[in-house]
C-alpha cells in the first residue's frame, strides 16, 4: 500500500468542488460537494447523540439501502436543533443538488457542521449550488476539504493506493474537526471515496470497523457532537474482483480504509482546538478493550493531564488520579503503572499499565490550551 | 436553625490549630488540626478513585469503629501513590498526635492534600506537632479551615445552631477546593464538628445522605481526587436526649448537617479553581433521580458550556449537545427544553426539561477560564 497525494478526488470516477456561499461571514469556503460520476455504493456512521441535526437525519434515511453518489456539506451552520424548517432545508438541499447532477435526492448525502440552534441561511445554500454543481472536477477534492472547516487550521485528507487481484484500488479521504470531539460514534465530519469494487453490506461492516479503531479513539474536549458522520462512497471504477465475502481481499481494502480513517483522525487530534501537543495514550493490562479503551479516555479527557501537557508539567498522580476515578475493580495504587515521555515535546505518549489483564487500546487527544478557551469563549 | 459566625471550634467542647509546617514553599499554612476535648463518635466519606492516598487508608480503618477525638490534615503534598513509606508516614502521623493529645492513635483521622506522587515531608510535620497541639484554642477554627487549603483564594467554614429538645445543638465545618473536584463521594477535604448526642451509625447514616446531596452534587473539573474525605465528629456535650433512631429529633439534624454541606459544597465551587462564575445546573422530567443528576453532571461537565458561560456568550445548543452525548432512551430534540439566565451575570441558572418522567437533580458548578489554566499548568 502506498501513500499518495490528494483525498476524495484520488479515486477514479470522483469529482468535487468548494466555495463559499456566504455563511461564513468571514468569507471563507462554507459548502462542499462530493460526487461520483457513476452510481456507487455507500455506507455511513452516525452520532450517538440523541440530539441528531436534521442533515444526519436525512443522511440515515437515504444511507438506508446503502446506495449514494454525491455527498453535500455546509460548515458555519450545523442545522441542529433548528425543528422542521431544519429537516425541510436539509431535505430540499439534497433534492436541489440531486435536480442540478440528474441523480435520485435519495442519493445525495447530507451533512453540517457549525453553530447550533441557529437557522441554517438555506438561502445562501441554494443561489450556490448552481456554481458549486458546475465547478465540479477531478481535481476539486482540496476544494471540497476546506469546505467542511470550521475552527480547524488546516485542510485534512489523505489517500492510499493498493492492488486488488492484479486491479490498482484507491481511497481517498478527508475530514474536519476540531472542538466538540469525543466521538462515541463519529463526532466530526469524514468522507471516504473509493473506486474499488465492493458489496455494500462490507462496506459498511468495514465502515463500521475502521470507525471502531480510529475515529472512535480520539478525544479532543470529551464534548460528543451532535452533528458528525463519517460516510464512504465506493463506485466500483477500479474494476477488481467484487469483494463479496471476508477473506484476503476483504482483509487488504479494511487494512487500508482504517489507514486512511486513522491518518485522518490523527490529523483532526492535531489540529484540535488550540492544541499545542498531540497525545497518545496506551493502556495495557486491562481485562478487556472496553475497559482499557475507557480508561485511556479517562486519562484523555482529565482537563488536569491535559493542562499539565500543556504545561509541560509532568504529573503522573493525575494520570493515576484519572484512572481511579474509574474505580475499576483490581486497579490498586500498587499495581498501576504509569510512564510517559517528556512533556516538553510536541508529540507526547503516555503509558499506563492496570495489572489486571492482557487487553490493551490507544486513544489520542490534544492539550487544553488558553487558545481553546479563547475560540470557545468567542465563538460567536 | 440559624446561622452563626465561627465553624469547627463552634460547638461545644472542639478545639482547633492551624500553622505553616514548611510543607508549601510560600510559606502559608499547611498543616491543621481539630480536636475534640472529650471522646466523641465520628463517621467519615471517602472518595469512590482506586488509587485512594496513604492517609485514606488509615483514617477509613481508624474509623472504623466509629470513633475519633481528633482531625490532623496537611496541605501542599497528597501524600497519594507514594508506596510504603507513605503509609508509615500518615500512621506516624496519627501516632504523634495521638502522643501529644493522650488519646489513642486510633482516634485520629489523617487527611492531606496538594500534589501527587511526591514523597510527603514527614520532618516537617513532626517538627511541628508539639506547636500544633500547644496552640490548639476554642478560638482556632478559622487557623485549622486555613491549613487545609490549596489552590483555594479563601478560607470556607459554616456553622449553624438549633434546638433539640430543649438543648442548644451545634454543628460547625470547614471545607477546601478548589480543583480535581468532581466528587462521586467526596473529593475535596471537609471536616464536621458537633457536639449533638447521637448514635454513631445514625451519624454515619446522616452523614452519607448529606454528602450524596451535597458535595456530590458539584463539580469544578470532572477529575475525581485520590485524597478527600468528609469526615464529622461528635462530642455529645450539648446534652440532648441521644438519637438513637430516626424519627423527628434525626430529620432536624439531619437537615441541619445538610444545611452545613450544601453550604460548603457550595463555597468550594465558588471559590472554583479560576471560577469567575457560579452555575446552578437543574435536571427536571427524568424517569430517576439518578438520571437527572447525570444529565446535570454532563452538562456541568462540558467544557463547551463551561467556556460559553466564561464568555458570556449564551449557547443552548451546548447545553443540549452535552444531554444528548449520554444517549438516554427517549431523549429527543423536539422533547427537549433548555432555558437558561443571561451568562454575563457572576451567578447563572440552566434548566433543562428532559421531558420523559416527572425526576429532577441539581448540580452545582463553576465556569472554566483561562485563570483554570493557569493554576493547572504552573502548579509545581
Amino acid at each position: 500500500m502506498n501513500i499518495i497525494s490528494g483525498g476524495v478526488t484520488a479515486p477514479l470516477g470522483f469529482e468535487a468542488n468548494g466555495l463559499s456561499c456566504g455563511i461564513k461571514r468571514s468569507g471563507k469556503f462554507d459548502l462542499s460537494l462530493i460526487a461520483s460520476e457513476s452510481p456507487a455504493v455507500a455506507a455511513g456512521v452516525f452520532t450517538k447523540n440523541s440530539i441528531k441535526a436534521a442533515p444526519l437525519l436525512v443522511s440515515m434515511k437515504h444511507l438506508r439501502n446503502l446506495k449514494a453518489r454525491a455527498i453535500v456539506a455546509n460548515s458555519g451552520n450545523a442545522n441542529c436543533f433548528t425543528g422542521a424548517f431544519g429537516l425541510h432545508y436539509a431535505r430540499q438541499t439534497a433534492k436541489l443538488i440531486a435536480g442540478k447532477l440528474g441523480i435520485q435526492a435519495q442519493d445525495v448525502v447530507v451533512a453540517s457542521t457549525g453553530i447550533i440552534g441557529k437557522p441554517l441561511p438555506f438561502k445562501k445554500i441554494s443561489n450556490s449550488v448552481g456554481t458549486l454543481v458546475k465547478g465540479l472536477s477531478r481535481t476539486g477534492g482540496k476544494r471540497a476539504a476546506r469546505g467542511i472547516l470550521t475552527t480547524d487550521t488546516r485542510i485534512k485528507e489523505v489517500a492510499v493506493r493498493f492492488k486488488l487481484g492484479g486491479k490498482t484500488v484507491t481511497i481517498g479521504g478527508c475530514a474536519k474537526g476540531s472542538g466538540m470531539i469525543d466521538p462515541s460514534m463519529a463526532t466530526m465530519l469524514a468522507f471516504i471515496t473509493t473506486d474499488a469494487v465492493i458489496d455494500p453490506k462490507l462496506l459498511k461492516k468495514a465502515l463500521q470497523t475502521a470507525t471502531e479503531n480510529s475515529f472512535n479513539l480520539i478525544t479532543v474536549d470529551g464534548c460528543m457532537s451532535t452533528n458528525d458522520m463519517v460516510t464512504v462512497l465506493a463506485n466500483g471504477r477500479a474494476g477488481n474482483k467484487s469483494i463479496k465475502r471476508t477473506g484476503a481481499d476483504y482483509e487488504k481494502f479494511c487494512s487500508a480504509l482504517e489507514f486512511v480513517c486513522i491518518d485522518l483522525a490523527k490529523k483532526i487530534v492535531q489540529d484540535g482546538e488550540g492544541a499545542t501537543k498531540f497525545l497518545e495514550i496506551q493502556v495495557v493490562g486491562a481485562k478487556t478493550a472496553i475497559q482499557a479503551k475507557r480508561a485511556a479516555k479517562a486519562i484523555a479527557n482529565s482537563n488536569l493531564v491535559k493542562t499539565a501537557v500543556y504545561g509541560s508539567n509532568p504529573n503522573w498522580g493525575r494520570v493515576a488520579a484519572a484512572v481511579g476515578s474509574l474505580a475499576i475493580p483490581g486497579v490498586t495504587p500498587e499495581g498501576l503503572k504509569v510512564k510517559f515521555s517528556p512533556f516538553h515535546k510536541k508529540e507526547v505518549w503516555v503509558h499506563v499499565d492496570l495489572n489486571i489483564g492482557s487487553q490493551k487500546a490507544t486513544v489520542y487527544t490534544c492539550d487544553l490550551s488558553h487558545k481553546y478557551l479563547e475560540i470557545n469563549t468567542k465563538y460567536n
